[in-house]
């Protein structure tokens, strides 16, 4: 996918920083890597660490942070000095990659109900399903195998890709990217246990799925619909692959989930949390706007906002991470616990007092 | 999904409650809150702590437990006082959300073998598929992108929703519900090493997956097809989303699978068994009936019936939640050690014993 | 799905083995115990602790290791005598269930872009998608609802399942396994935070996928494509169902993914590599040649070549074994400390010393 040809100053004009080298230079792809980059290359610096990677740099154009020594630029090299390097370079890919998007309309192949809403400059490609009430905003792409289940609703600019699920009823904003194998809608995990057969009784979940705008979903990740009224992800959240938000759960704004992670139902997350790759949210509780969930956690109770939570159960961070820590040196925190037990045992005997001591601890009768 | 509307009276004679109040009332809606239910809406109390909010709700019908303060009811409203209002709850919304089934036949824009054999009244959607020498039960619903795949069998009044996929010889029972993306019969993850090259050899899963009746499975949940005999899920079992299932593994009657659990090849599981959130079981282990498998919880050993267990490596629940508990204070319980050190230390020297105290304990070089 | 009826002596050629007993004897299927075996099976014997039952089986011919008792074989029953009789039933089963394979060419029912390009003997089911410029090498069997996207590259002998997604430009290499519900290249979760707004500005993912020859990818596994350049897994690793590759890792061959684990961006894990079920590793770092990962760890730093690590954050496994297993013993452990306190103050109050002891310790502080 290479990106259109484009000068240095043109970049500069668009992505608003302080050039500094040759605004004619031309450049037509992104390196990766500041060190590997070659001529024609655009490069960025993000990290202290890679600083010194510029003096050697062949890319003929770095994105740096104010902070940079200019003065050891390679000559030939031109450097935009930004403040936010990586954002900036965000924002450029995006505008160099952006392909303009080819209007396909409707294929003969999909299938379209009579009934469903289709705005401007729709792309229903072969195999997409489109079903009854169901309405689609303007340029909405549906993919191969998407499926817009009956009184769906998908907002503008929005992209399903191929195997892309919305049951019934479910509602997705505008601008958001749904990733293959995402399920938005499905029934959430209610049953009434019924105490005298052990059967789980179904409790019709009648509510829906509620996606706000600009929300990414990742291949294969689960969105339950509500047993009643909804579930809800605010808008610019961003969700990996495989991750799994049960009914009634409301996620905020802006929030971060990663691959693997697990939200229970009926639980709230506030604005702008991260939760980390593998991590667990129980049911029914509250997480404060701008908490961070550390990989693998287990989160049983609420976390306020702002604080981080590492482990299972979930602690605050600094706890959290030192009793992880400690847990390495258990086994030898326990020889330590049983040479001081002998040596306490030995003070007692020198003063007479070594018949108290002959119960051992329930610890030393532990098999291990 | 509005329900039909339907008098108090009516309501008790279908849920066989005691009503209190006006059997003339007009119901049309379920609400989630008690204390947020209106005039014409269903509310239900299950918990002590919503006891008292019945006194404030607006509700026109509430289903109250037996010892329930019948006092506190304003006036206006009713009570239908039933033995467990959760479970009423859950059948009395079966009953009202049951839409009558439409009969829609199977469409000509789907792919039906000429030698499938399809029960009566069954629907086949656009862009589902059923391959050679499948068989439909009576009113069994396939999808779009539903894949039912050559020799597969699928029970009566079974609903295979968009994407689901059943992989050739696969059999599920009736009345089960498979959702979006679940994946049903393939292949076991069975290797054999070549110790000389490090190859992994297949080793072809010949066997099959059997799903029971009144099984329903969550959104893309793996269930694997046998090496040999069978995969076989008990009667009733609710699974829900991205679980997955090994070759071989017997899953009981009646077990509650949570999201993202994860139960290993060969593992047996006995019947009423919940393997809450995250859990994983190893392979070839024996889980008793009615255990509990704690969320995050890793399984290495047998599980014998009606326990509880919690952790990784998981031990029964008391001994479980306990040193899940005593984990987080592990610093300052090395804290503690350390300071006793120094005590004993002194009393060593004051009884002249201090040379033996001269090999500090391995923990202490432990670095952190 | 019996095999083909074969004489011992024809299955000694095939495998290689020293066959004891009559070349005459014909077996037609395979037995997954030998205990139960019946006359016309093939049995094995992998495992010492099924050494014995070789005395009562009635197979018809069993698959021995070398140091196996000849003289229980019991009479009737064949021997064939091998170096590593279940490395041989994976080749055996292999060559007995390798059924002809039917060509069924491009269903008029299946989407083949005309710039596609196919090989000889490529099937593609109904309601398949081969997209613009994409190539399909010979005999590929691309099943239902499988997504093939622009540009996507498929090597030789390859079967898509049904619901399969190769995003566009993926490339899968000969003889690979796609299962359904897996998805390759879908987008990475590369996202540049905007430090003022809270905004997740997405990074383009321009890179690719790759998956190299004989690698099998289980259901509704997620590999991401690059942000830049690729994402490659090695040739012959085997991926289980539910795992998730972040972008731009690289896993090298013969590696052994497990159900429900997942490798985070730009890690590297060597060849020969085996992470457990429900795994995780952090990004950006190397696992070496060789490594094992334990169930359920989660590996937050570099693992040597050979190394095998468990825990979270994982450890070297002796290490590692050690304190799950103390761990267990953490409740007494503390009791114990607590009890030694008492017992030094104690010694401390003979020795006239017993002011020093008036801080408890925060550990007892800390409620529980």
């Amino acid at each position: 996918m290479a990106p259109p040809r484009i000068t240095t100053g043109e970049l500069a004009a668009l992505l608003g920083g302080e050039l500094v080298g040759d605004p004619a230079a031309v450049v037509d792809r992104f390196a990766s890597s500041v060190a590997e980059a070659g001529p024609g290359a655009i490069a960025f610096i993000n990290n202290r660490k890679y600083y010194k990677a510029l003096r050697q740099t062949k890319a003929t154009l770095v994105l740096v942070p104010r902070d940079i020594d200019r003065s050891s630029c390679p000559k030939g090299v031109s450097m935009l000095v930004l403040e936010d390097p990586y954002l900036a370079l965000a924002r450029g890919m995006q505008m160099w990659f952006r392909s303009p998007r080819a209007v396909t309309g409707v294929s003969e192949r999909a299938f379209v109900s009579p009934t469903a809403k289709l705005g401007k400059d729709v792309n229903v490609f072969p195999f997409a399903f489109v079903g009854d009430g169901a309405e689609l905003g303007d340029r909405v792409d549906v993919h191969p195998f998407s499926y817009v289940g009956p009184l769906a609703q998908v907002g503008a600019d929005t992209i399903l890709y191929a195997g892309a699920v919305l049951y019934a009823k479910t509602r997705v904003g505008a601008r958001c990217i749904v990733h293959s194998g995402a399920v938005l809608g499905s029934d959430g995990f209610g049953f009434a246990p019924d105490k005298k057969t052990g059967e789980h009784v179904k409790i019709p979940q009648v509510g829906i799925a509620v996606i706000e705008d600009d929300v990414e979903v990742g291949a294969s990740t689960t969105i339950d619909r509500a047993a009643f009224d909804e579930t809800r992800i605010g808008r610019g959240t961003k969700i990996d692959n495989l991750v799994q938000i049960g009914h009634n759960a409301r996620v905020g704004r802006g929030c971060f989930l990663v691959a693997q992670s697990g939200i229970a139902g009926t639980t709230r997350v506030g604005d702008f949390v991260t939760i980390a790759a593998q991590a667990g949210l129980v049911g029914h509780i509250q997480i404060g706007n701008g908490a961070t969930i550390a990989a693998q956690s287990g989160v049983t109770e609420d976390v306020g906002p702002g604080k981080q939570v590492v482990g299972t159960p979930a602690v605050e961070g600094k706890q959290g991470l030192r009793y992880l820590r400690v847990q390495r040196h258990l086994p030898e925190l326990r020889s330590t616990v049983r040479r001081l037990e002998k040596r306490i045992l030995e003070l007692e005997r020198r003063l007479g007092l070594a018949n108290q001591t002959s119960t051992p601890g329930p610890e030393r009768d532990a098999g291990e």
